[in-house]
């Protein structure tokens, strides 16, 4: 929506801005302003240093003297999907584990079922209050999976309902492909046919067509092995679909390894990769995607760590990995709480994660991510100036303005009334 | 607001009804009604029993097939204070114990002294979004405690503003003194004459002038002694102020067994509480409250433990313990996942642990927490009819309407726009 040359605003009276232009400074420039023209960050500074002759043509946007920060990046969610998995996660409640549950029938195939099995228009509708919902808490750029449908078919009716949705919203949404999810049970007697189905057919069908970004693989022993995950991976490359791996998700098979020789964008999941797997992953530039919802979504205590991977040089992303299985939220700040209370991470990398490691782990990194002159004017202004608020007030919102690319399209009041700026 | 005769209000089209009448139900009534007239309930079952006649002359909520339930009671808070303590949230993350955070000048005399230096209005400006934000997740009930004065004249000032929140907003607010929340290290050489002072100063005068309806008192070894605050809930016992405890939170100091023995309304945190304590507060019949979300502030993953207190036939009730040092958390739905993820509890208990158990542990079952005739007209109405979806999807708010005594106080869209019904 709105794709346009974009708006143009003022934002002034800003009592602390977070460019992102250095990551490990949440001080921020206090008393700051930010010019957005025609969708574009102009200048991001000290109001001092602003020439006031050139933006008196411009709407001003009181910050109130709250904290400003770029647009937040949530670059790892499957949130087109249908159907409810609920019970699954009151019978782990219960005591059930996962594997026990997929048995039941449970399990990323009963969303499969329930989404091969919803139309076009179902898979919109039952998305899109997801999507205002994200843009709600700040979301401006959302990366979002195919990976429910496991026919090629019903991959490319996610991918089309992906991209009308960023049709549809303000947000950005960043498709990706991920037919390579899960095998479903009718190919389970010929994998090497399926991967080569994937490789041949549905990489070229959905590369050619446009409709993805990036080519991501679920690499686990319940899923594709590390060979069968790099054949699809080399594949995505030869069509232009840049690799992203599930990796280390549940045990220590090797995806990680697989995201740093292939080159990947980002490697996410990361709780059982060791130390050299982190190190390879450092040297390759590969961004580390850290998703601690799942923790919650699943019972466990045991959340992935963030701390090795920082100070092993790899930038650290984190995501809700919003999907009906493992991570059913869709607060980014609830996820920060978590990296800030259980994963040793300081409320610095939990705001560059967010932003500008989030916007180099969907390939924006040039665009989006931080607020300097040249990027797009997504930001976002809080309510109070703390940097660490949003995250150690937890499950709900700070949020009082949220502005993409120069146009106000969130409004919410301190004491939580929220309305969109399209009115409807 | 609003306390004259109440409102009057068909709510139909029910999806699923959960009256709490019987809390072990969460199949709930499908396809119901409610009806509220001058705010009291006065139908709660199946649509078709509704006589059509005799509600001819109301206005009608349509629930379009939502599940409905008591107006949420949020029944252990510490919402009026001043100050953030967003730096100890960083501190601890960073490994700093909350004990060395104490040291260094954090903790609860962080919070009191800030609050001592605020003024009344201060004070009422600080709280009150806070309690629209609760009314907006569907809470028309909210517990609220003094304790960060700790002196007279501060903690009167506490539950003024507490009193005065209560007339400025559709919630019910029920207020609690906790005097003896900490010894202020002005007192600290002279606690005889301290525990003095607040049993025959301090809880007659806030008694006196109807300031608060329980006594409330922090056994810890920390904190009171259980001699002394076994003295302090006598002498609010006297002056009709019945006893809270916060109990065996940090250590197992004796709180749980006090409060079955002072034949307390609440037995509050229960961490370290044995199966002999729980024992004693099934035979008395005390509320055991758990409140989870202290282990997120704390970076902790030991979880209080809800199903040995269920199989020991104590009323279980959850609450958020909202307030700036241990659980920095308004959302009372989140307080349910983390009951289901971690506590053992199913979704029928953890209904009931924050609507009807909750209610008791408020002195107030006969009125909120149940939709049968008699009771308050309190209610919310949520986007989609499974009980399980406000816990599932965690970190957000499926909330579609707030009533207040048969007044529509809160509307929610699908998408997140939220509005309150006095329009401000």
């Amino acid at each position: 929506m709105g794709r346009g040359k974009g708006g143009s605003l003022l934002v002034r009276r800003i009592g602390r801005l977070l460019t992102m232009d250095r990551p490990e400074d949440v001080e921020g420039i206090r008393d700051a302003a930010v010019v957005v023209r025609d969708g574009k960050v102009v200048f991001a500074g000290p109001e001092a240093d602003l020439n006031r002759e050139s933006v008196r043509d411009l709407p001003i946007l009181d910050a109130e003297g709250g904290l400003v920060v770029p647009g937040l990046v949530d670059c790892h969610t499957h949130l087109v999907f249908a159907g409810s998995r609920a019970d699954e996660f009151e019978a782990r409640g219960a005591g059930l584990s996962y594997e026990e549950i997929t048995r039941r029938g449970g399990g990323i195939m009963r969303t499969v079922n329930a989404t091969r099995a919803a139309s076009r228009d179902e898979l919109f509708e039952g998305a899109i209050p997801r999507v205002w919902k994200a843009l709600a808490l700040g979301v401006t750029t959302l990366e979002t999976k195919s990976g429910y449908g496991l026919t090629l078919e019903s991959e490319v009716r996610i991918l089309e309902v992906i991209r009308d949705l960023d049709r549809a919203t303000p947000v950005d949404l960043v498709p990706t492909f991920l037919g390579a999810h899960a095998f479903p049970p009718e190919v389970r007697d010929r994998r090497v046919d399926h991967v080569r189905a994937i490789v041949r057919e549905w990489i070229p069908e959905v590369a050619s067509r446009g409709l993805a970004r990036f080519c991501d693989c679920f690499c686990e022993t319940v899923a594709f092995t590390r060979a069968e995950a790099e054949e699809v991976l080399r594949a995505g490359l030869d069509a232009g679909l840049l690799p992203k791996v599930h990796a280390d998700q549940l045990s220590h098979s090797g995806g990680t390894r697989l995201a740093a020789e292939v080159g990947a964008v980002s490697a996410d999941h990361l709780d059982f990769a060791d130390r050299q797997d982190i190190e390879a992953l450092a040297r390759r530039g590969v961004v580390g995607v850290l998703l601690p919802g799942c923790a919650v979504s699943l019972g466990q205590t045991r959340f992935p760590e963030g701390a090795p991977l920082v100070e092993a040089g790899v930038k650290v992303a984190l995501s809700t990995d919003f999907n009906p299985g493992s991570s059913m939220t869709q607060n980014l700040y609830l996820t920060g709480t978590l990296a800030m209370a259980y994963m040793g991470m300081t409320v610095a990398q939990t705001w560059a994660a967010v932003t500008c490691h989030a916007a180099e782990a969907v390939g924006l990194g040039h665009r989006v991510g931080r607020l300097v002159p040249g990027c797009d004017g997504d930001l976002v202004v809080f309510h109070g100036d703390d940097p660490r608020i949003p995250f150690y007030e937890f499950g709900g919102s700070h949020v009082a303005r949220v502005v993409k690319r120069g146009v106000v399209v969130v409004q919410r009041s301190r004491r939580g009334e929220v309305s969109f700026a399209d009115g409807d």
